[in-house]
C-alpha cells in the first residue's frame, strides 16, 4: 500500500505496553499512597505553559532543552520541563484560595529535548512533593523522611539521602555551580577543566575544588541531621552530609538533597532542595518552599535490577474459556459472576481451547477456568494454575472463594 | 518588581487544585477498577507523535484542531488528539509482540485546539477501552456492558447507551456524516442547511433526513441488542437503537454508540464504535477493532450535579497539632505512629492553635488531634471532629483504633 504510514514513536519517546505499564502503575500507586500518608495532596497542572513562565528559571543549559513552540494564535508556549516551576506559578496565581502551608504532590510527565541515550528520555514521569510557606527546617526534614518512607515501602534496603547546603556556593556564578554538580560524572579534573572553560582562573578552580572536600556541615545541615535522627533515620546509613553535592538547577537557595542507593550504581534516583526565591518571580513576595522529585525511570530500573517489582504482566487474574458458540452463554455468565465478585476476569471470544491457553500464557494470566459440556453436565468448572499446570475441579461457588483467597 | 511574570494558564488549559483533584482521582480510580475487572490492561503512549501519524485519520474538521509543531530537529510533530489513533499505531508497531486479541484501557490527556467555551477545553482527560482483533459482535457487547458497569459503579441511575450502525451512512461522504452528527445540536433545519452548504441537493437532503427517522435496526443492531439483554441490560432503559446517531469521526465502520443520561442534559458522556479499517493505515492489513471513550470532564460535571462524588477536598484524614516548640517532639512522634498505622496524617509546623484549626478547616481535614502539656501529663490526646465540633479525650492507642474505624 503506497499510503501506508510507518508506525513509529519519536526518538526519546516511549510506549508503555501493558506488561510494563502494570509494573509502572504498581510503583506509582505505592508512591502516591506514601505521599498521602504524609499529608501531601494531589495537584495537576497543564502540559503547556506560556514560554515566559518556563524561561529563565532553570539555568542556561536547561533553557536550551525546553520544548518551545508557537501556537495557532501566535502565543509562545512550552511543554512542562519540571513540576516545580508550574507549582510556583500555581502558588502565585491562587495564593488567596489555597490553604497555607501548601503541601502538594504531583505525578505527571515532563518533556526535555535532551540528546536521547540509554536511560535518558525526552518524555519521562516525575513524582514530586513540595511544602510551600514554611521556613526553618521541619518542612525539609518532613520531605526527606517521607522520601525515605517511600524507599522503604518500595523495598530498598540501602537508600541514602545526600544532603548539602547550597549557600556554600552562594558566591559562585550559576554556571560554575552547574559544573561542580558534574563532579561525580566527569571527575575532579573534568570539573576543573569546565570551570576554566567557563572563565574561572585555573588556580582558583583548583583551590575551590579542594576547599569543597574539606568543608564541614553548616549549622543548617547539623540541625537537619538532628531532626532526621529523631525521626528514626540513621546518619551515614539513611542520610549523609555531602559537601560536593551542588544540584544543577538555578533555583535552589539552601538545603539541597539527592537520593542514592549503593545497590544501584547508575546515579541519582531523585533530588530536591529549598528554593525560597522562585515563587517571588511570579508573586513579587518571598514565599519559602522546599521539595523533592523522584526520577521515576531510574527508580523503576533500580527496582527491576533488585527484583523489587512483582513479576506481574497483566492486571487480569483469571481467563474464562469458551468451549463452543453453543456454550458461550455459560462462559459469559460465569465471567459476570467472577466480575461481580471483584475478580479481574477476561474471556476469550473464540472457541479454540489451545489458542485460549496460549493467549493466557502470553499475557501471563495466572489462572484459567475451563467450562465445557462435561463440566456443565456435572455442574463444575476446571481451574487451571498456569504456572504449575495443576488442574482441579470445583463448583462455581467454591471457585470464587478459591480465587478470592489467592 | 519590573521582572515579575504574570502567573497565568493558557486559555482552555486548567490547573487542578487539590480540592478538585481528589475528586478527579476518586472517579479515575473507580473507572480504572472496572476496566480491569473486565480484563482490559493499561497502556500509555507518548504525548507527542509524528504529525503523519495523526493527520488524515479523524476528518477534515478535526485535522484543523490538531496541535502541530516543528521540533528542534525539524520533525513535524503533534500532540495526542485522541487515544484511538495512537493505539492503532501501537498495534501495527508491536503486532508480533502483543497478545491477540488485545484489550487495553488508556487514561491520558489529549489536546485539541478548539475554541475554548464553557465546558470545552484544549486539554482534557480521556478514559478509553478498546478490543483489537475480534470481529463479530461479542467484543462490541463486552465494551458496552463494561461501560454500563462503570456507570452503575459511579452511581448513575439512568445512563443509556444509544446504538446505531454506521454502515447505514456508508454511501454518504464523510462531510455529510459530520453534518448529520449535529442533528441534536443544530436541529433538522440546521442539518439540512449544512448538507446543502456542503454540496447536497436540497430535496435529497430533506429526503435523507426523513429516511433516517424511519429506518429500522440493521441485523447487526438486532444481534447486539440480543446479547446485551442476555448480559442483563434492559432495552430502552440501558441501551436503545438511535437511527440518527452518526458520530463525528471518520474512522468508524459499523457499530457506533454514544452514552447519555437523562439526569444530565449537557449531551454525551462518551462514545465509540467499530473502526475496522483504521489500523490498516499503519499495518497494511485489516485488523478489527472496537472501542469506547469516556469524556471525563462531562462525566465529572454530571456526577457533581447529581452529587455522586463524596464531598472530600483533601486526602488528609487527620491533622496533628503542635502546642509549642518544646512539645514538637510529642506531635512528631504521634504523627509517625498514625502514619505507620496507615492513616493519612498532616502536621502543622507552627504553634498557633487557632491557625492550625483554621488550616484544617480550610483544607477540609475531617479530624484534628490536639496534644499539649495537659494531655501529655494525663497521657491522652484530644480528638476533634471538625464537622460536628465534637471533642473527646482518648489514649493514643485507642485513637488509632477510632480513626481506623471511621
Amino acid at each position: 500500500m503506497s499510503n501506508q504510514i510507518k508506525p513509529q514513536t519519536l526518538k526519546g519517546f516511549r510506549d508503555f505496553l501493558p506488561k510494563e505499564e502494570v509494573k509502572r502503575q504498581y510503583v506509582v500507586d505505592k508512591i502516591r499512597k506514601i505521599f498521602e500518608l504524609y499529608g501531601f495532596d494531589p495537584l495537576e497542572t497543564p502540559a503547556l505553559e506560556y514560554a515566559q513562565t518556563l524561561l529563565g528559571k532553570y539555568g542556561e543549559e536547561s533553557d536550551k532543552l525546553l520544548y518551545l513552540f508557537e501556537d495557532r494564535g501566535g502565543r509562545k508556549i512550552g511543554l512542562r520541563y519540571d513540576q516545580t516551576v508550574p507549582l510556583a506559578r500555581v502558588i502565585a496565581q491562587y495564593y488567596y484560595d489555597l490553604p497555607h502551608p501548601f503541601k502538594r504532590y504531583q505525578i505527571q510527565p515532563v518533556w526535555r529535548a535532551e540528546n536521547p541515550q540509554k536511560g535518558r528520555f525526552r518524555e519521562f514521569l516525575q513524582c514530586d512533593i513540595d511544602t510551600i510557606g514554611v521556613g526553618g527546617i521541619y518542612a525539609d526534614t518532613e520531605i526527606i523522611t517521607c522520601v525515605m518512607a517511600v524507599m522503604k515501602t518500595l523495598g530498598f534496603k540501602k537508600a541514602k539521602m545526600l544532603i548539602n547546603d547550597r549557600s556554600f556556593f552562594k558566591n559562585l556564578m550559576p554556571k560554575f555551580v552547574t559544573a561542580i554538580d558534574k563532579l561525580e560524572k566527569i571527575g575532579t579534573e573534568g570539573v576543573i577543566e569546565e570551570l576554566i572553560e567557563k572563565g574561572m582562573d585555573k588556580d582558583q578552580a583548583k583551590r575551590f575544588i579542594i576547599s569543597i572536600d574539606k568543608s564541614k556541615p553548616t549549622p543548617l545541615i547539623s540541625s537537619i541531621s538532628k531532626i532526621l535522627r529523631k525521626n528514626g533515620l540513621n546518619e551515614n546509613e539513611d542520610f549523609e552530609f555531602s559537601p560536593s553535592l551542588a544540584r544543577g538547577l538555578d533555583y535552589y537557595t539552601s538545603t539541597i538533597f539527592e537520593l542514592r542507593t549503593s545497590e544501584y550504581k547508575s546515579g541519582s534516583l531523585g533530588g530536591g532542595g529549598r528554593y525560597d526565591n522562585l515563587i517571588m518571580k511570579f508573586f513579587g513576595r518571598k514565599i519559602e518552599a522546599v521539595g523533592f522529585s523522584f526520577g521515576f525511570d531510574r527508580l523503576l530500573e533500580a527496582m527491576q535490577e533488585l527484583q523489587l517489582i512483582p513479576q506481574k504482566t497483566t492486571s487480569v487474574f483469571v481467563l474464562v474459556t469458551v468451549f463452543s458458540d453453543y456454550y458461550l452463554n455459560e462462559s459469559l455468565d460465569l465471567a459476570t459472576k467472577l466480575r461481580t465478585a471483584g475478580i479481574n476476569t477476561d474471556i476469550y471470544l473464540n472457541i479454540d481451547l489451545s489458542k485460549q491457553l496460549k493467549y493466557a500464557d502470553k499475557k501471563g494470566i495466572p489462572y484459567v477456568v475451563i467450562i465445557g459440556p462435561d463440566e456443565i453436565k456435572k455442574n463444575v468448572v476446571k481451574l487451571k494454575n498456569m504456572k504449575t499446570g495443576e488442574q482441579k475441579e470445583t463448583t462455581q461457588e467454591k471457585l470464587i472463594e478459591i480465587l478470592r483467597n489467592k
